[in-house]
């Protein structure tokens, strides 16, 4: 069961550079991408930046909707998320194929992963910067938690199939928040 | 030891979203900064793009120069990264205080820190958003590592002073770089 994040908490699930899974519709159609290339920009209101190129299939749904949805899968997903991030949206319902649960967010028209651990609800905010990097501007409008899974693990790609999957925590007295 | 990294090669390095340091020189003073939020926004030639506020002692360093070194730290170097991180370069000069050595580098102003295991020499090349945002997009002009510092295991912050360190590592077949 997702339960909802406080936003000034979103920062803390993506400042680690997880491996992530990014949502959008466009005329009832969902698609799902794997994304490597994001960082939050505000803690509060949380808005993130990402990188979605014009070769990839969810490229017109982020321009013409403006909405979409970061999941993030734990390690137990990454077989899932590697074939997500092996085949377009163009030739595939990549939910059904992979076995991924779409789940009817509440503020976007993008729908919520089940199977990941959180899901952050976004609005494309600056655009400005689309034709000539990729990057979009994102606010995240309503975050989701599923707390039953514990302590998940995420997944930091190497290169070429190569996933580091995260370890040990430490702790050390930082002011940074 | 440095050595010359193939430009090609430097997402794999800031991909899984690795806390880094951001170095800057202006009129001779130089100053190093703990950075959690990064991209990368292109392979070749390899672009990144980070958030610098304008709070940041760096913040008129990279303005007026447009010059930085992304410097990527080992676990072996927590204290030092938080020390960085808990300290403004308006107060301390943080190389000496907290025993980094600055190198010179060959494209930019700005120093590589020795005992970190990779140092990209980036210069600005999209300062649209940085009014908005806080958001620089850099190239990288220049790449190197240590292949001395075998393996090594970066940091991910989490918030508040916990780190996760880079675990297990897994291989899939992925058709993504």
């Amino acid at each position: 069961m997702m339960q909802e994040l406080a936003l000034p908490d979103v920062y803390r699930f993506l400042e680690p550079g997880p491996v992530v899974l990014l949502t959008t519709a466009q005329n009832g159609k969902m698609n799902v991408m794997a994304m490597l290339w994001h960082m939050m920009v505000e803690f509060v209101p949380p808005r993130l930046a990402c990188v979605v190129s014009n070769g990839d299939y969810s490229f017109a749904a982020m321009r013409a909707v403006g909405e979409c949805v970061i999941a993030i899968p734990s390690v137990e997903s990454a077989s899932e998320v590697v074939a997500v991030g092996n085949v377009s949206g163009r030739d595939v319902d990549k939910f059904s194929a992979f076995g991924l649960t779409p789940v009817a967010a509440g503020r976007v028209s993008a729908p919520l992963i089940e199977e990941c651990f959180a899901n952050f609800e976004c609005r494309v905010v600056d655009d400005s910067l689309v034709e000539a990097y990729g990057i979009f501007v994102l606010e995240v409008l309503a975050a989701w938690v599923d707390p039953e899974k514990e302590n998940p693990k995420t997944l930091h790609h190497h290169g070429y199939g190569k996933f580091v999957v995260d370890g040990r925590s430490i702790h050390l007295k930082s002011k940074m928040p």
